[in-house]
């Protein structure tokens, strides 16, 4: 296939001022919120080794783009900020500091197979708090999601949270093996129904158990996880508890709208070991991120501590987000060379009172009607009307 | 050789909070002065098609990162922006709207060979101003330039200003054939005045010739270039009249003594036509960014038409900025279980009145007072105090 001079590769585009415009607002905003709960800012290379960053990443090996260094290593453009924060998180930061509070506004990168599919190239804003098993650590990631929305005026933003472990010992209580658990869970993250009632009907447990495996997909409030929790399990009730001590915190908050409790909420991203979240728009079909403990993570990097934190899809939350008013402020001084002096200097006078000015030599401009036309105010320096 | 955990690919590097901070309001002061100007801020793919961008970049082959689509095509990594924002200028844009203002903040690659060498990955930003060949679109990019290293209070920032395309005339008035103006022209971007006189000594040119080529390096006030033009020539003359008039602009803007003239100042960016420049910082090995007319490049993309601009290196930029007072208003709030509640409104309070606040668990830090000591302000709400 040749390739036309301006077409671009599968998955890659453009963003046009009037998005770069949008997403500058955007990332403000997010970093300052970011900021305010006390996260730094961090920015790691694009590229990184696949021994490390690909390897341990959860993005599968087939979304990688991957190349060849000047020695043959192979190197990966980096398909999620979590990894590599965690590299620099347990390669440079001292124990003292512990716990750390990260925070990126970055582009990731997914290869794509199909035309007219999703981005290969996309930006997410995002956290980690490293060093901090503590309940508190998962409810504040949570909080600092939803002030993001927030701030960004995205009324429609909702939340559903899950525990894969508290699913996992659940699901465990009814003697499942792993393998079939691993398969329940598939089709929990895939929301089918369908196939995750035919997977339970084949399952050799008694009538009960297989009507209560079931009805675990239905458990979307917090109170109706009870019934599977085993209170005689102390891991069981802790983590149940402190799922209770999380909706008090966030209901507190004003959240108690907004969040939906799902005992059957997991994710595909294998890293998480704890509460996981999911924060989408009414009436959108994607979600606008995700985040969750995952303190399996750290410990590929050699660290053994806990981590929670999330990451927001910036293209998604531009979406989501309301429009705004479009800036029309653009000032437009065509000059010829006698009054270029005067042009010159009534282009920095405005400036410095705060108006964007085009100024611009007259005999440059073709169409000289259609290029005053883009302006909201023009000044004629170029003899016409003076 | 064996990857370790926590390396980073040849030349790739992370940039630690205090850094990102000061891109950051790097970033947001040159976007403020270029939108000031009317440009509007473009953001285009790290990925292009080798086919289109690579070839036709100015960077050397060598230093591309290339890698194979899914599709068998070959990719490269952006290694500059002005390859793209003509590709996107070309396709895209209307002829009634040149010319075209359009600004960047991206960031490009180039592969290292070498360990210790350059960044492999690096950020720029810049602006191309397309369809307009009048001397005067080229004062306004110099003047932009040096507008952005006033709002970044880089006060040693310099201006060097040459001229490819007189610079080739006057070397052509000699009778010297393009290959040998070539290889003069290389010495020159390298400033390496031995090679260059002994290029010209043996020279097929007869004595006085000889003298008058070898001292072009030595005309670096524009009033020394008079005695090279030659006045029977009306291309000769009426680009070392822009010349003048470009002075005269510049001086009234007051940086009559940031600017040198420099007839031997060339680039070795071959698709520069006219008017070339370099920002350098005094006292510094590198140049901070450098520009020019390249008006062949468009026509590369079917668009007959001029076009100028520059970029700026961000690494060097933060170098030569003053580093500024580092921000010292972050407030910590320690608290335990029974004290959580008011700890959640207190962290709220006070983030709305503008301090950024970390709010942690107390049980969760294993060095409190090394943690501690990383803030301006300490709120013990752990039963310690109170």
């Amino acid at each position: 296939m040749m390739i036309q001079m301006f077409e671009k590769p599968l998955g890659m585009r453009d963003d046009f001022p009037s998005i770069v415009k949008r997403k500058s607002k955007l990332s403000a905003a997010g970093i300052k919120i970011m900021e305010q709960y006390g996260y730094e800012m961090l920015q790691t290379p694009s590229l990184e080794y696949y021994e490390t960053i690909g390897k341990i990443s959860a993005i599968p090996d087939s979304q990688l783009f991957k190349l060849l260094d000047s020695q043959g290593h192979t190197l990966v453009l980096r398909p999620d900020m979590t990894s590599p924060i965690a590299r620099v998180a347990a390669s440079k930061l001292l124990k003292e500091k512990m716990p750390v509070r990260l925070g990126y506004y970055s582009n990731v990168f997914r290869a794509q197979l199909r035309e007219g599919g999703r981005p290969a190239e996309f930006e997410q804003m995002g956290v980690e708090l490293i060093g901090d098993e503590s309940l508190y650590a998962d409810v504040e990631v949570i909080l600092l999601a939803t002030e993001i929305l927030r701030e960004l005026n995205v009324d429609s933003g909702r939340i559903v949270i899950g525990h894969t472990q508290l699913l996992q010992q659940v699901l465990r209580g009814f003697g499942l093996d792993e393998k079939t658990i691993e398969k329940l869970r598939a089709e929990m993250v895939a929301k089918n129904k369908v196939a995750y009632e035919g997977l339970v009907e084949a399952l050799a447990v008694e009538l009960d158990a297989k009507s209560a495996i079931k009805s675990i997909v239905n458990a979307t409030r917090l109170e109706d996880w009870e019934p599977w929790i085993d209170q005689q399990d102390d891991i069981q009730r802790a983590l149940y508890e402190d799922m209770i001590n999380m909706k008090s915190i966030l209901d507190r908050n004003g959240l108690s709208e907004y969040v939906t409790y799902d005992l059957s909420f997991t994710s595909h991203m294998t890293y998480y070991t704890g509460m996981v979240f999911e924060v989408y728009a009414l009436g959108s079909g994607f979600p606008l991120g995700n985040g969750g403990r995952y303190d399996g993570l750290m410990k590929q990097f050699g660290l053994h501590v806990g981590a929670t934190g999330f990451g927001l899809r910036v293209d998604r939350l531009l979406e989501a987000m309301p429009q705004g008013i479009q800036q029309t402020g653009q000032a437009l001084i065509l000059f010829n060379e006698k009054n270029e002096r005067t042009a010159h200097e009534q282009a920095q006078e405005l400036r410095n009172s705060g108006v964007a000015v085009t100024l611009q030599f007259a005999d440059a401009v073709a169409a000289q009607q259609e290029f005053s036309s883009l302006f909201s105010r023009v000044i004629r320096l170029d003899g016409e009307n003076n």
